[in-house]
């Protein structure tokens, strides 16, 4: 049974070419009934790589979120590996939102007894840790290893970003004895094949495990429960340049 | 993308009808081109209802996964809520090996903040509770409620098991102020959309998510790590009756 | 040694009355050379009851921080007991930011063995443990108790809101045998003292220890650490309508 | 008072020669009163290096311990680092079933702050950190450390084996900062005081421990309790060449 | 091997009749070989029912740990369920030393998979939970409950004690699920056989558990490390009334 | 708002040239209407270096707390890392009691996501690590670092405490990757800017923190709860030379 199904993928920052290669990603391993619109939010970061980056993502991803409601998506990924803005987003859409950390890393404890995350600045390895423990992988994640490579360096063409990241995957396995690798940005999404073979074990990018995890709920006909805390936001006044925001009963 | 795919789903007890009607629950998700083989092993127990009935399980278990791999399986379902043999299995496997209860919990925590678990005799329960811990999932189950219904009584036609779980599932819904609900049993698979109706919540079957896990997983081409554990075992003399388990070099 | 200090209180919705309220009550504590400015942001929604509302609620008080930084403020409060943006804020702040979650569950933590969060709606209180388990305070805290109190009922002169939110804290004692409760919406601070009386426990409001803890901070010249997750965000573009919020290097 | 009692002490591979190893090490430590009978089961693996090895193991020690009931034992003590089958085991048994990595483990707990297992092969030690987390003995385990050793290497005469742990031992307590050495091997029993000796701190075999503890246990009249997950497990049928593993009501 | 050894059970309250009691119960389940010698300290609280009274219960402790040093002891038991003093007194002894409540909690692990504390006064089960948590066992402690019996009543003959204890053990087993029970004072340790046959569930005695515990460990040669926290404290200046206890290089 | 306030800071060691240095760090950063008596006990170890030490300090603190509490005392400090006799003197105290340990502890978790806490002597590194478990701020906390300088060397004007222990801060910052660091002696109070100036990072000294939480929690009029363990332990007779720590009803 494969029904058609429309699933919105929202890369949260607002570099197009980054939306478009995820997109490519996502459209590769999607089934053929599946329909995947990739976007990037009308507002915010042109990259995220701070708490401040990644607060400011979530205006943008929640206008999506809105528009998705509207036009009858299925289900949404939210393409960062920070997850931003993943409890809000669950609160106003009926089907599942799944983020792509959160996907990586059920994924990982799945096929393995640990993995290693391995990222771009270091400033933003507590934060994978965080989500870590809040997904319940504590458990499972050895470590979470910065390149210091800026995210928009994995867009630019002439960049060393493929051979670093390959070369710190490889030390993960060594050093931390995981059993295998999780690429911490939506940005390395096009390098895992290639950096799986290079390295000789699986390397698992939450873009494409997002997608087959939607997907998955979708056919299941298992939809984001309202009945706690992502019950639809009551409805009530915003003001300032938010108050498009506001919900109506 | 659907590749043509060959998925064993494995009872673990001997009871034949039960094996039929979770390969119908099975099939009745899958995607058009995934083949599934649902099996009950050649021995062991009619019913899995203690920690002594689970080890006894697991020799037929491995024989199926051993036979999996000479006919080239691409992944398999371990379809107890129990998860018997998983670790084991997977040092057999190359593919991915997936438990029902692992499938379940995980699924639930992406359409929830909570789940509580709804099962047969309450002898069983503080195994579920090891496998949340194990799988980093205690963080989202609420409880663990017993039904006390023998697994057996799910398959007989008069019996009032349908009425007594959606009963249980009520109760969990009120008193544990759970968002969702997962099945604690494989036999409990056919009545599931049911149930998510009666109630008015997400209720969780770990055969149909196990599936589609499983599905995604040999898609996103994510084999079982060999780098660890669940390296093939060592070859090794076997004695007495299970001889026939010795694996060669 | 009390030196003077500027101190600003953001009230992270836009309801002006209760901006009000916490500034008196803020006031009411601080030491003689404290300068508070307790501000309502200018955008963002009028009370904060989901996860949207909150991260909505954090652009407005990350606009507040960058208008404090130029102003030469030495620490602020983020005044809603979620508190939205603290590490955002943390990110762009000198000297220290307080949450009212944080310095209300910490400060229970130092006079009592146990204590209960007493809120608003039942929608917030996983956020409420969230929090708790973040800082590290879930030893302590028994339970959260929600009121079913929409935040804004705080603020309407003939509510019942005193007399129910009494009577939650009494049943906190009695029922978790807590040895403290701590009070869970800024709205409430005004009633911190008299629900004290009428319960014979401490009770704690987190608006007014956040000011002590400020100024405890800016007094042992503790400033936010520049060294991890906190250090100042890079420069970069931001599109849209978040565009004044790029930072400049 | 020491009665009488009769204590089998199951070593779960059938290598015999490390069964009399094992036996002669516990009679060692015995009191006048206990009579140890030292067996290996009637089938299963030579060693157990996997998890694949420990699920076979199961059958034979259950099959022992049916028999050990028939015959009136007092005691069991399950002689495999990995603890395989304890909980099946106490489901059959009316008396105390001990595993060696549990005995060695709390006893470790009573005499230092901390220890580190020196074990076999790297594979295995995922298996010991597990059982370190399900007896609550994780606190106190700095480090699993594999020597690479087969576990059979224990049993050759010209092998390198002693001075191999020996130096693992060494290493371990220099480099864990760790009081005390877990043994993490039934086949290293004999080696126990002389590595004691050799690096001047305690060293602890998980044999002898359990003989002691069982011994204590029966000594203080504490059986195996029946109320919970322990209790005997219920009839039923088996199939294949398990059935004579089918109990009756 | 049951060599003859000495054992120090020290009653750390000054009331004579239950260290009486307990020195005959210990002796009751002691090998022949052991002798044991029950004291009460030269100073300290009547009996401990605070963190003040276990906080100056310790110096008569350590007293006679000094004074058992120089005679000889092979081993000490702390007859207190707040197990006063451990750490300290380890430091000073080369032979074990062994809590009532440790030596409880740990044998109850042996034998259920969850136990309930029955304790006396209210206000020391926050005391008795920490010991589970510093110890590990707070995975298997389902619950702490208080009968509200002052310790001094245990030594009354016309009190109620025993009908009232025997009553929460009732309940513990009812509503806890516990699989068995602790008694959370060495003055109950008379009453446990009795409770157990009233009950029908085993019923822990710490000071019999710690006896058996430090006979075991004596047995198998396995002294206090010296290697980390628990080295012989350093000798220093010592003033006021407490200058005897200087311990000199 | 500044009341008037007494505060006492009990240094537990008997060294009067400590308890000076740290009484003048206190005065440095208190309030104008706070007056600080620094004290040292009537009796007691001349330092703290061994749980043995710590044990054999609390009658002097408790002899403190009681003088303090008929002085009408305001609020207490205990002076020494490890936080000795905290609980029991809270029992005494009408007001707060603060321990540095753990008012260092939550100030660094409030300016920095990680801390490391530099030390005197190797030996007392599990204590700092058991107080940060038990205040949770284990989660913080990224290691617990030995100097190995004898408590008393910090007097000694010719040593070169203040070169080691600024070295050692600063290998902690580059090594454990920390954001601050928490000096782990009260001995080590003057040097808590003069560090931080050298290290370029937040120093947090345990002495003046506490000073600044006791008196906001005065200011807060937040007491220490007598409703659970906290409340006036109960008169009873102590016998010996502690026969004057009787309390009367």
């Amino acid at each position: 049974m494969t029904a058609a199904m429309h699933l919105k993928l929202i890369n949260p920052n607002t570099t197009q070419s980054m939306t478009d290669k995820i997109g490519a990603c996502a459209r590769a391993v999607a089934q053929p009934g599946t329909r995947i619109a990739a976007v990037s939010p009308r507002m915010g970061p042109a990259s995220i790589e701070s708490h401040y980056d990644e607060a400011l993502s979530v205006p943008g991803i929640l206008d999506e979120i809105l528009a998705g409601e509207r036009e009858g998506v299925d289900a949404y990924v939210i393409a960062c590996f920070g997850d931003p803005g993943l409890y809000a987003a669950r609160e106003l859409a009926r089907g599942p939102v799944i983020g792509i950390a959160e996907a990586a890393m059920h994924a990982a404890s799945f096929i393995g007894t640990s993995f290693s995350v391995v990222t771009t600045l270091g400033r933003t390895c507590n934060l994978a840790r965080h989500l870590a423990e809040r997904y319940g992988m504590d458990r499972f994640c050895r470590n979470v290893r910065a390149t210091d490579l800026p995210v928009l360096d994995l867009e630019k063409p002439g960049s060393d970003a493929r051979r670093i990241i390959t070369e710190a995957c490889r030390q993960a396995l060594a050093e931390d004895r995981s059993d295998c690798i999780v690429l911490g940005c939506a940005g390395m999404a096009d390098l895992c094949g290639d950096i799986a073979d290079a390295v000789g074990a699986p390397v698992i990018d939450g873009v494409t495990c997002a997608v087959k995890l939607a997907e998955a709920l979708v056919s299941l006909r298992l939809p984001t429960s309202k009945r706690g805390d992502w019950a639809r936001p009551l409805p009530k006044a915003y003001s300032g340049m938010l108050s498009p925001f506001a919900l109506h009963g």
